[in-house]
Formats: structure tokens, C-alpha cells, sequence
């Protein structure tokens, strides 16, 4: 498929003279064509003042109209998915036939919020009808609903380059809610961002909508993001990747003189407990399932279980003995950027400094960025005095815990910062400690697992992919899932209306049969 | 009543030696007994441990018992109301009967926010069933709740010594939510504030609740506050006051090593737009209403009018008049406190010299703290070019603009700042311009009012008390209404559990009859 290295910035694809690149191939570390702009402050202005021209516009739309559009950029991914699995497996490293189902999928989750779109419930339209004799003064007629938030800012990642990307799950939640988007592409996939920006592109031509819906800018450096964080007509941003990149974004948002939302997904290490009479009855079979887990997409996974606590005791050698055959068996393998493989380098030898022993590793690297599998052991006591040992190793690295008692148990968890995602695997006679570790449990994560594994993410009404800082910025949102479109959504009441000028969702009659909150109580009418 | 000084820390009344101040009665500009006791880092400490404390099992209480909680206080407050009215009024020269109404509609928030407790729909139950037989891979039982943030500091106002305050819609929806409260009390109403913390300390003791759950601290300038807003412990914030006061604590929170979500209502002019046909059939009674609104409290009032913009024609002479008229006649009253005089007046100053004309004063000052009512006008190309105009002047002052034509009203609308809310005063041939502007009021505003003033605020489930910047320091969230509790809600995903390990919310069999969300279609199945 065509590959030019433009930016998209509303109707047009643009060249822009801020620099170029070329991406690069992890596994062979060769350049791929085309060259890539870079654009600049031109390029970010003129973006934001198209999505800010959009706004009224789009956030109006009816609720029919914005599911088809949604609808018709899944029709587009699904129409390329091929061509975009191939052209990112070799940006990437990523197995194509990954990607393709990874396309698939975000392809499906266009659809899952056009239906969510025409459900309107996101409206969340409440409705306090006037009570003209109340004593002692009456009430006029009160309605609210969810409107967009404004034109919103998306920084991908690098480690899913669908669903976190140009057409991710954020692009997908903030045309949802109303919102235009600027997308700035991540540099580790860009033609495979191009070729995501040209299907969102051709569907707000075919659905009729203002050009400024969508954009997507590219830049060297950070300037371009900054430019995007800062500027004035930007009402909101959202970012998957690392606790670094995501917490300088989020400090700069805070500094402007009119702060904005901002959510960002940082950092996990997913931490797995095995609880006693689990660990006895299948520890093998736990520490198999971990090692499989741990190892995906090389390790490079939000959701990658990277702690695993067990309670020395029955079990427990069979689970580590299962592990280390896994970790054993994996052969090295390129990891997404140079910069990924130095970190992940440097961390595994950090890690072991801080007292941590090596007891297994994969096949030896054969290409410079490749990833060798490797696997820590720690007892809980050492664990509970180096800070470090709870934080993230990106890539195919985990720490299993000798723990010592129930006891420590417990205080490890309690030593852990916010989580995406907690897993226990229990057994009938470990309920009771299961309960008196869920309370732990619910303060640090967005998500608990019984008796699996995190990864992968399910795109659902209840999934949650959030948690308490720093797993993300803000713990009251996830940025996966139908709830997500909540970090885009803002109240607004409407007070004294006539008819004529509600809007769809508040409207007497209720034209489009949605849930609202008549009086206190939910119904169609 | 029994006025001691002393801090509420749990279940304690204690002193602290970290100085002491008294309360000043704004009339006579006299001390009122006894002394009260300012804390520090110590009390504070003790407070954040308690409520840190009392975190799992609050959050964890069933929905009735949490709903009879706040009954309880319900009832607390209505059996001191005159008492409470009375020793208000000596603290901040408000009228005691509005004040004992104020603690009326108080309590009545708490019943409200003990129904929407058992409504149970603030939980956001979801539940995606497992699908075993899916292709390519099953899907496990996913279940999602909303629970409390963890412990909240809430820092009260002066101007609504009651609503915004210890007892006020802050306390009422986060103790919703499942949170414990730690009250920082404002030192314009110290006696107030102490009864209403022994009210709900009580209700705590007489529900068998943690003493954690609530806990008040005062302190002499901004060390108390500073220690609360950096308290680990501490996990999110809501504040009522000036925007200076409230930039300087979102800012502060947002540089923690771990940012929390802090919700400050600041400031906001809420403007009038009088329309064309409206002016010209009935231009003396809107200038009416807007004088006796502006006046309430001594103009010392969130949803204040500050701004009504009329475009000179038709009507425009009769409004100015019964607006003057209005102005005039009302003599000088004591503000809340020394500060809020002193701004008043420097602010008024300050306004003239950005080129509005008084055209009408109130009765001179007897008091020393007393605020005069003063009316300023300006045309409408002038207020283009002077951005001072368009701030607030909290206060019992207000700006008339002479608005040349359609097109400026509407260019004038686009330079508002966030606001709480906003006003159209319509007749029917108004409509299409009011579609014009109402875009550029939703993009504004929390509230627009139609044909009405905004003051005084409902308390229900439609109403909104928020906007964007500066009104609010998030637009996504409201500080009064129902909808209040999302403030201090994140979601958790149970993700495998057996029916034994699942809150009450996400049972199987539903044991609370909640509405739930369920396939993604909501019944109470």
C-alpha cells in the first residue's frame, strides 16, 4: 500500500520540513523506506485550530451519525489489516499474524463504541422535571447530560502499534464521546501509523463530518508533543507508555495555565499471588502458565506478570522448577527499540544488584536488540528492603518471591504501588486469606484476576485497564474498555429549556429511546 | 451549645498548641468567645493514619448501613439548627434565618445522598459474562464496581458556612462514596464548624463506624492545609474558595510523587445574555431580577450575576434603570470577612480604571467591613479590549455592557472563561440566536439558564455545579448534585471470582436488586 511519510492534518496530507526519518527494522537493524516529516509548531497549530473549528460540529452530531462514522473506520481497518500486519511486523518485529488479529480487534472495537454511541447511555441524560408548587420556592425544569470534552491529544505506544496506536482504543473512546482528535504518531511504527491515519482520514470525508475530526502529526524529539500539550485549543490528552515519558507529559499538562485532563497509562508489574492450598495442588501447572505469560510479545506487556509471591512451602519447588523449564526454553528475540533493550538491559542488571539472583535465562542473544529471557528469585525478606525490586523490568524478565509466612505475604502486598492488574490463583480452602487480601488488593488495582492469567485484555462493558498511581494518573478512569469514554465526558445542565432548543437527548419524548433519569429513577420514557 | 476549640481527630476532641485564634464578628468587628485551637503536622498525621485506618471496612460497608450513616447526620443537623444558625450568623453576619435554612437543605443532602446510596447505581455495576465457547479464545467472567478513592481532605468555604462547609455537599458525597473525610475548617465560622463536626462525629460513634471516617483540623495559615494536600495517606481533595487559593493547592497536589485527583470551584461571573426580543418586551423586569440576584449574601456567592450584556436598542434604557434602581436602594452590609472586604474594594477600583463607568451606588458604609453596592457599565467594543472586565469581583458589584450589535454580543460570548453557569433571557424570536450562542455556552459552561437567574443552586440529580476552567479545576465533575460522588468513585474489575469472594454489588442473584448492567443492557435481573 502507498507509504508517502505525510502527516495528516485535517483534509490534507502534507509534507513538513522539521526533519525526516526512516523506520528502522529490530531484526535485521536495517533502515525501511519511505522517509518520514517531521512537523513542527505549523503543523500543531494548524491541527488544533481545525479540531477546535470541529468541535461544535462533531460534538453535535446525532448519535446515529457518529456510530456510523465509527463504523466506517472499522470497515477500513479490517479492509488494510493485512497490509498493515505486514508493514508493521517489519517495523516492529511483531509476529504479522499478531498484528493482523491485532488489527482485527481494533477494528471490532470501533464497533463496540459505535454501538455504545447509539445506546447513549454516555449521555448519562438526567432529568429533574420543574415542580412548580414546591414550597418553599418551585423548582424549574432541570436537565443534564455528557458532552465532549474538547479537542483531545492521543500519544500511543510502542509495544501494541494497533490498539494503542493511531487507531487505538483512545482514538476509538474520544470520537466516541465527541471529541476530535489529534493523534501525534509514535516513531517505532510509522508507516504503519500512516496507513491508520489514511482510514480515519477517508471516513470523516465519507461520513460528511468537518476535516478537523482528525489529524495526525510526527516530530523528532519532543517538541511536537510539548507543542501539542501546551496549546490552548487541546482540552484534554491521553498516553500509553513509560512512568518517565508519562509523568513529564502529565507535569507539563499541570502547568498551563489552565490545567487539563490528562490520563496516563505508565507502568505494572502485575503481580501474581499463590496462595497455600493452590501452590500444593498445582504448582507446576502455575508456574508453566506465569512463564508462558511472562514471555509474550517478549515481554513487552502493560499487562506481563512480573511478580510472582508464593509461600515457600508444598508447591513451591515444583512451581519454580516449572518456571525455570520455561524461561529456559525461550530463545532471544528482537525487542521494539534500541532504547527498549538498553532499559531492559540496564534494569535486569539493576535488579540483581538490589539482591536478586538469577536462577534461569533464555538462549543467548543473536541480533544486537534481542531480548534474552531471564528469571529472578528473591526471599521475602530481602524483597520487603529494596524499593526496587517492585518496580517494572520492561521485557521478558520476572522475580519470583520466596515468601516466608502468611504474614510476609501480606506485608508484600502491601508494599506494592498502583497496579493495572493483581492476580491470585486460589483454591476452596484459601478463601479466607483471599478475603483478607482483596481489601489490599482493591486500593492498588484496576483489575483481579482469580485463577488466570492478566494478559490478554479483554475490550468489554467491565474491563478496566487503570489502577492507582502509577499505573496511571488518574485511578477514577481505565483506558480500555466502554468506560473509557468517561476521560472525555463533561456535565452540562440545561435549566428552563424549551423543546426547540434541547438537545437530542434531553428532548420531551425522548426521540431516540434512551436510558434517562426521570425523577430519580431510570427508564425510556 | 457547647463550644470548646477543640480539633475532632476520630473519635477524640482534642486540643493543640499550635496557637489559637477567635472568631470575629464581621457587624461589630468584635472577638466572639472561646478560643480556638489551631493543630499542625501531629494532628494531621493522626487524622490521615485514622482515616487510612478506617478505609477498608467503610468502603466495605453494606449500602444500607452507609445510607442510615448519613440519615444519622441528617437528623444531627436538623436538632441544631437554630443553634447552629444562630452561632453562624454572630461569625459571619449572614442572617440566621437563612442560615437555619441553609443547615435544613444541608441535612436534606445528606437523606439525598443516603437514597442514591441505596440506589446503589453510583457502584456502576457491570457484568460481562463468561463466554466459554468463544472463538478464538473463551472469554472469563468479568464484573466491574466503582468504590471509594481512599481518604479525602476537604477544605470548606466562608460564603456558605453550612453547604460548603464540614457538613456541606463535599463531606455528603464522598462519605457517599465510601470514603473517610478529613474536614480542614475555614477560620471565618470556627464555632460553626465545630458543631457540625460533633454531629457527624456522633453519627459515626452511633453507627458503629470506624472513628476514622471523619476527623476535622484547623489551623492559622496554610502549614495545616499544605500537610493535608501532601499527605501520602491523603488520596483526593475538593476545595471551594477563591481561584488564587485554589491554583495554589491543585498545583501543590499535582506535584506529589504521586499526583491526586483534586477538584477546586473557583471562581465564575456567571454572565446574562439578554436577547433582542426579551429586552425589548420586558427589559425592566430582567434588570430587576438581576439586581435583587447580584445583591444576595452581599454578592459574596459563587453564582453571583456578574456580567449582563445587552445589545443597546429597544429596552436596553428601561433595564438600566431598574438595575440602578435596584442598586440604590440597598444600604451597605458587613462582607464575610476583612480579606473579602478589602478585595472588594481594591477590585471595584481596579475595574474602573480598566474603562468601566459606575453609574450606581448602594448606601454608604457604616461598618468598617461593610460592602457598598456599586453598578459599572461599558460598551462593548471597550470590554473586547479589556480582559480585567470579564474577571470577577466577588462582592456585591456588577457590569452592565452596551453591546453594539448581534455580531459583538456573540464575539463577546466566545471570550468568557469557564464559567459555573450562564444565562439567555429568550422570548420566542430569540430562539435562532440563541442556537447560535448556545454552542458557545456549552463550550463555557456547567449551567445554562434559561429565563431564570442562576442563584440559587438545586440540589438534585440533574444539577450541575462545575465548568471549565477557571470555574472548576475539571470539567468533568460537579461539586453539588447527585452526580457529585464520581468525584471520589474508581472502578475495579473482578475478573474469575467465585460468588463467595464478590461484593454485594456483583453477586450472582443480585441480592440488592441494583440496576446492573449486564451483556451491556441494563436490568435489575
Amino acid at each position: 500500500m502507498k507509504i508517502t511519510g505525510n502527516l495528516f492534518i485535517g483534509a490534507h496530507e502534507v509534507w513538513a520540513n522539521a526533519g525526516t526519518m526512516k523506520a528502522l527494522n529490530p531484526a535485521t537493524n536495517e533502515e525501511i523506506e519511505p522517509s518520514f516529516a517531521f512537523g513542527g509548531r505549523e503543523e500543531v497549530d494548524r491541527a488544533a485550530m481545525l479540531a477546535d473549528e470541529a468541535f461544535d460540529s462533531y460534538n453535535a452530531t446525532s448519535l446515529p451519525r457518529r456510530a456510523e462514522f465509527l463504523e466506517r473506520i472499522a470497515t477500513g481497518l479490517e479492509a488494510i489489516a493485512p497490509a498493515l500486519a505486514e508493514r508493521i511486523s517489519l517495523e516492529t518485529g511483531l509476529p504479522a499474524t499478531q498484528l493482523e488479529g491485532e488489527a482485527i480487534k481494533s477494528a471490532e472495537q470501533f464497533r463496540q463504541f459505535a454501538a455504545v454511541v447509539r445506546q447513549g447511555r454516555f449521555r448519562q441524560a438526567t432529568i429533574d422535571p420543574a415542580l412548580p408548587d414546591r414550597q418553599p420556592r418551585p423548582r424549574m425544569d432541570h436537565r443534564m447530560q455528557k458532552i465532549g470534552l474538547g479537542p483531545i491529544a492521543i500519544f500511543g505506544a510502542s509495544n501494541f502499534p494497533i490498539s494503542y496506536s493511531v487507531a487505538g482504543g483512545d482514538t476509538a473512546s474520544a470520537l466516541a464521546a465527541g471529541c476530535p482528535v489529534i493523534v501525534k504518531a509514535h516513531n517505532a511504527h510509522p508507516g504503519g501509523s500512516e496507513l491508520m491515519a489514511r482510514v480515519i482520514q477517508q471516513a470523516v470525508a465519507d461520513s460528511g463530518l468537518h476535516e478537523g475530526v482528525f489529524s495526525m502529526v510526527r516530530g523528532g524529539g519532543n517538541a511536537v508533543g510539548e507543542t501539542l500539550i501546551d496549546h490552548p485549543l487541546v482540552k484534554g490528552v491521553a498516553f500509553t507508555g513509560s512512568e518517565v515519558g508519562g509523568m513529564a507529559l502529565y507535569r507539563r499538562a499541570q502547568q498551563r495555565p489552565d490545567p487539563i485532563p490528562v490520563f496516563t497509562e505508565m507502568t505494572s508489574v502485575n503481580p501474581t499471588f499463590v496462595l497455600p492450598a493452590a501452590l500444593a495442588a498445582r504448582g507446576a501447572s502455575i508456574g508453566d502458565g506465569f512463564g508462558e505469560r511472562m514471555l509474550v510479545n517478549v515481554g513487552q506487556a502493560c499487562l506481563k506478570p512480573a511478580i510472582l509471591l508464593a509461600v515457600a512451602g508444598i508447591g513451591y519447588d515444583a512451581l519454580r522448577e516449572a518456571l525455570i523449564a520455561r524461561v529456559a526454553a525461550m530463545h532471544a528475540r528482537p525487542m521494539l527499540t534500541p532504547g527498549i533493550w538498553k532499559s531492559y538491559t540496564q534494569n535486569l542488571s539493576d535488579r540483581e544488584g538490589a539482591g536478586a539472583q538469577r536462577i534461569a535465562q533464555g538462549g543467548a542473544a543473536q541480533g544486537v536488540w534481542d531480548g534474552q529471557s531471564a528469571l529472578l528469585e528473591v526471599d521475602g525478606t530481602q524483597m520487603l528492603e529494596s524499593p526496587s525490586l517492585f518496580e517494572e523490568v520492561f521485557g521478558p524478565a520476572a522475580l519470583l518471591v520466596r515468601v516466608k509466612d502468611v504474614a510476609q505475604f501480606v506485608a508484600l502486598a502491601k508494599q506494592f504501588r498502583g497496579q493495572l492488574s493483581a492476580t491470585m490463583q486460589i483454591d476452596e480452602d484459601d478463601f479466607e486469606l483471599a478475603s483478607c487480601l482483596l481489601p489490599t488488593l482493591e486500593r492498588r488495582t484496576g483489575r483481579i484476576v482469580i485463577n488466570a492469567f492478566a494478559h490478554p485484555q479483554e475490550v468489554s462493558y467491565a474491563s478496566i485497564h487503570g489502577g492507582p498511581f502509577p499505573a496511571t494518573s488518574d485511578s477514577r478512569f481505565t483506558s480500555v474498555g466502554m468506560t473509557s469514554i468517561e476521560r472525555f465526558l463533561r456535565p452540562v445542565c440545561y435549566q428552563g429549556f424549551p423543546d426547540a432548543l434541547l438537545p437530542e437527548a434531553l428532548k420531551h419524548g425522548n426521540p431516540r429511546a434512551l436510558w434517562r433519569l426521570t425523577f430519580g429513577e431510570l427508564s425510556k420514557a
